[in-house]
């Protein structure tokens, strides 16, 4: 790279792409004083300069244009000249048409830093200020790439399909740098995770298993020590206020017709933390870099989806064109957006096509959203007494608004992430309450999601300890940890008792398409139990999905209970027994079916 | 009346209608053997007979009848014959194009039985079996029309435009009767409130004073001894089960598709009480009855308006065609459904042309809904201390959601009426909360509603008494009452205080358009205070509203504050001062506003 050019930003593009625009950013001192040319007959159909001299943005044409090097020829006044090659790759076969995630899949959530060590070598980086102290909760703890690698088979055995790490690109905050979502070069993975070239090992690997990895993107804020910060493109690539200025969180200002016009500017424009510049999406050049760096990993590293953060601080309609365009390109392609609304309608405006949406003219684009509501639910019900609005009934009115949503199959459920209590805190390690949550999770419609951990019996207090507190090392993730929970010999009686559950649960229920993409018919709860069934289309055209039928009943009262069965008539038709799919006994469903305190069936009807 | 016939319903009808079909119930001992014929040369489109022989329905057409006494002649096998008169009357001038009650009203709901005795000798009736008893908190207490009749200038003077008023159809049910929801003859007033010429002579009276009258119907149920109980005209006018079976109340099944059927069956055709069969709406006999049922009250009363109990108990499709028959007659005319849902998409499903309703191809043609939702959070936030979800932000969140409703300024808002805890009760007779809850029904979008007595401070607890203590007796309405609150005179000093609030509120309100019709901005609460202003659309054609702006401060702290106002420029543009509507001081908005603690002001601006 000639010396004038500091960085070229995507530092390469690929031939044949959906959107043959191509806006490539030279950043370099006075760089924008130069003239620029391309070879190979690419037609440069716009060069965008700013106030700020250091940055040239170039947009080519790449229609019809073969993977090749071409040169970029610059110069100035003095007709000073220099050249800069530029390489469009090659795509992989079928890039455009990849397949993606969905509600057949089980996700797998962890934190690089906090899953496993891999490479000790790479704990600190000259490069990047935070160095290794896992003494501290919130210090870098050395968890990386390598560490993932080296589990895919325990995550394989555990019944997940599909990855979703929190992000691995360079965040250089001096402090908390370890949840990766202050990013200060969304090019290049963190030196302490690994390099770029890791991430796409780790991706193969992925694949090679029959997995599948959802890349963690953040297109609301950057970190505060992102290069680019200290020698902005634009005043306005990032919103600035006299004094720093939260975001008031307050989301629904974005439909309230009522909304003030200060609340609505300081919830989309205030930062969401201190060491967290917002970014401006409605300025076109961010919202470029943003999408072309999204595509950009995509090719790379050949993902299988995106989980969006704080997808819904972003400017409602700037962050709909970025979905828009990632999904133009790869129609199959899931994405699945941080919408932490907390009521139904609220949370559907925001999936693509949605029928809220549509009373403001407003489409997301937005394929998945993750399922907050539910999540409130599952983290309270199984300590509750049921009562008109307590207990099991909150999971019924939960399913009972899926009309409002266009794509129910395509929401990701969970009972809890990075960011909530975690399940076994709040369940105070019952096991018998984590079986009905992981029960509920496996049965119902939509992706289900994990939380790393949970599945050997990890919690942890948010309450007390914060963040880090729900972000502890998994067990076994460092060399020399007291108990490994990562093999079966070595984990505790207690730990193989949920990692063995929930293998059995999510592995059983990888085929069985029935609780993928079926039907469900639930029965208002009664007593804090409720019921429910999945089956298939009678549609004689599915044939291969034809006669599934599971029922899921959930005894969540604290004595035990003998529920009828002739009340679920519609549902059991001739079916005259239930095998259960963890203990694989076969259970009469014609009369009526004991359950114990505090305790879920799930029975595949024959 | 011919012997052979015992009832006519309706007993008489109107020419000019919209729709000029009438369906005309003939009841006598066997009347359907009968062959019948009508005078005037109209045409009889349709004869129905049932399997019970007791019930001829015939369908005559009135299309350019002009306003007549006819005659149905009915002839038997036998040639044996006999005539009955039926008159079709003149209608009142324009009265299809009648105006109704929209937001610009404040509607006072009262209790018939507990408002005023005005007639001691209607107390007890022979023909009805419960007696006068006003000891028992569940027994008749002798209010009625007359009573009514007598102090509808108190209610002018509070402020009230509109009158809605609990039904008064006979209902002969031996206890509780007097609620009046259970009733046994829809064509006549219970003898114990007056005649059905008394029913016509209060609504004259309300006209008289330029006030509005709002019949309560129930379309949903009848009472268990209504005269048709004992001789059904089919088997499926009512829902009849193998034991008595009462609704499961969770209406959520409606437009949940994962609804079960038994479930759905059990909330839509069980009973709301075992007093109250339930009417199969989906029988269009039954349907047919109940709309000219109410379109005769509407043409013998001169009604203004109607009010329907538990709309959405009743079979959605055909509850929908019963409200578009009502509004194709009267297209003015405002109906509003009680719809207890307590989520906003849910709610606003039910009203007409609802983009909720239209995800399923729904509308229920229903003009305005009854908001349970505002009303929870009245009953709860000048308890509450100010955090993320509780206190003022629930008014907060409440409006936020506007962008759901086709038409937000038809909505009935409240904290309280007959079924609910009294909000003098949940506040425990503090009159600064009791001013604030009134102040935000003044002024926020909708319909008002106070129910009687508040105004006076009464209160009653529900959680002890049951209804009975939320439905006593007004004071003063009884000759010989300790205290009569209709006189300022006669009332306490603290009754004055609260009925002298509520008085000026109302009574300003009533000529403030802006309040009425006007826009809305609020601003997010912050430590518990609650700021917006209503101001009327910039449109220079609508001159006679303009210049008219309201600003409304709640501080729900228990603190003093101090509000600074460059926060809300965006409202107060060039206003530099605001008077106080109570106290009628003039304050200066250009700075900063000071609170009392639990305070309201509202603002004038100029």
């Amino acid at each position: 790279m000639f010396a004038q050019i500091e960085r070229i930003e995507p530092p390469f593009w690929y031939a044949g792409m959906y959107n043959p625009k191509l806006q490539i950013m030279f950043y370099g001192k006075n760089i924008a004083q130069f003239l620029v040319t391309v070879s190979n007959s690419i037609k440069i159909t716009n060069v965008k300069r700013t106030e700020n001299p250091n940055y040239l943005f170039v947009t080519i044409d790449t229609k019809n244009v073969k993977a090749t090097e071409c040169i970029f020829t610059f110069k100035d006044s003095n007709k000073k000249a220099f050249t800069q090659n530029y390489s469009l790759k090659q795509r992989r076969e079928n890039s455009a048409q990849r397949l993606s995630y969905d509600s057949s899949d089980m996700m797998y959530l962890l934190m690089p830093d906090r899953f496993s060590n891999g490479n000790p070598n790479n704990d600190s980086d000259t490069s990047t200020t935070e160095k290794y102290n896992r003494e501290l909760p919130e210090g870098r703890h050395g968890g990386d790439i390598q560490g993932i690698i080296n589990h895919l088979d325990y995550i394989k055995e555990l019944g997940a399909t599909t990855l979703w790490i929190t992000p691995l690109c360079e965040d250089n905050e001096a402090v908390y740098s370890y949840h990766t979502y202050a990013q200060t070069d969304v090019y290049k993975i963190d030196p302490r995770y690994g390099t770029n070239e890791d991430y796409a090992r780790l991706a193969a690997e992925i694949h090679q298993k029959n997995l599948k990895l959802v890349m963690d993107y953040v297109t609301n804020h950057w970190g505060l020590q992102h290069w680019m910060m200290k020698d902005l493109p634009t005043q306005d690539w990032i919103h600035l206020f006299e004094n720093f200025t939260q975001t008031n969180h307050r989301r629904t200002v974005i439909h309230d017709t009522n909304a003030s016009k200060i609340d609505t500017k300081i919830c989309m424009d205030g930062w969401f933390a201190p060491s967290m510049p917002d970014l401006n999406q409605a300025n076109s050049l961010v919202l470029n870099y943003l999408t072309q760096n999204a595509i950009w990993w995509i090719e790379y590293a050949n993902l299988d989806g995106l989980r969006v953060d704080t997808y819904n601080y972003a400017d409602p309609e700037a962050i709909a064109k970025w979905t828009k365009a990632i999904t133009d390109e790869y129609p199959n392609f899931n994405i699945v957006g941080e919408i932490s609304m907390r009521d139904h309608a609220q949370l559907s405006y925001w999936q693509k096509d949605s029928p809220i949406g549509k009373i403001q003219n407003f489409n997301s684009y937005l394929p998945s959203l993750m399922d907050f509501i539910l999540s409130d639910a599952l983290l309270t019900i199984f300590n509750e007494d049921g009562n008109w609005e307590t207990g099991m009934i909150r999971i019924y009115n939960n399913f009972a608004n899926d009309f409002l949503f266009p794509n129910v199959n395509n929401l990701l459920i969970f009972a809890e992430n990075h960011d909530t209590q975690r399940i076994n805190h709040v369940y105070k390690n019952d096991i018998g309450k984590y079986k009905m949550t992981m029960s509920l999770l496996a049965t119902v419609r939509g992706i289900p999601q994990l939380y790393y951990g949970s599945e050997v019996g990890m919690a942890g207090n948010k309450d007390n300890g914060g963040d880090a507190a729900i972000r502890q090392d998994f067990p076994g993730g460092w060399e020399g940890d007291a108990i490994n929970a990562f093999t079966k010999e070595a984990r505790t009686q207690g730990q193989n008792e949920y990692f063995d559950f929930t293998s059995k649960l999510f592995n059983w229920r990888k085929n069985k398409s029935v609780l993928h993409f079926g039907k469900m018919t639930h029965y208002i709860p009664e007593d804090n139990t409720y019921v429910y069934f999945r089956y298939n289309a009678t549609d004689p055209s599915v044939s291969e999905l034809a006669e599934q039928s599971v029922m899921v009943l959930f005894n969540n009262s604290s004595d035990t209970k003998t529920l009828k069965t002739n009340r679920f008539a519609e549902n059991i038709g001739n079916y005259k027994t239930g095998k259960d799919v963890i203990t694989e006994k076969i259970i009469d469903v014609t009369n009526e079916i004991f359950m114990d305190a505090k305790s879920v069936l799930i029975l595949e009807l024959r």
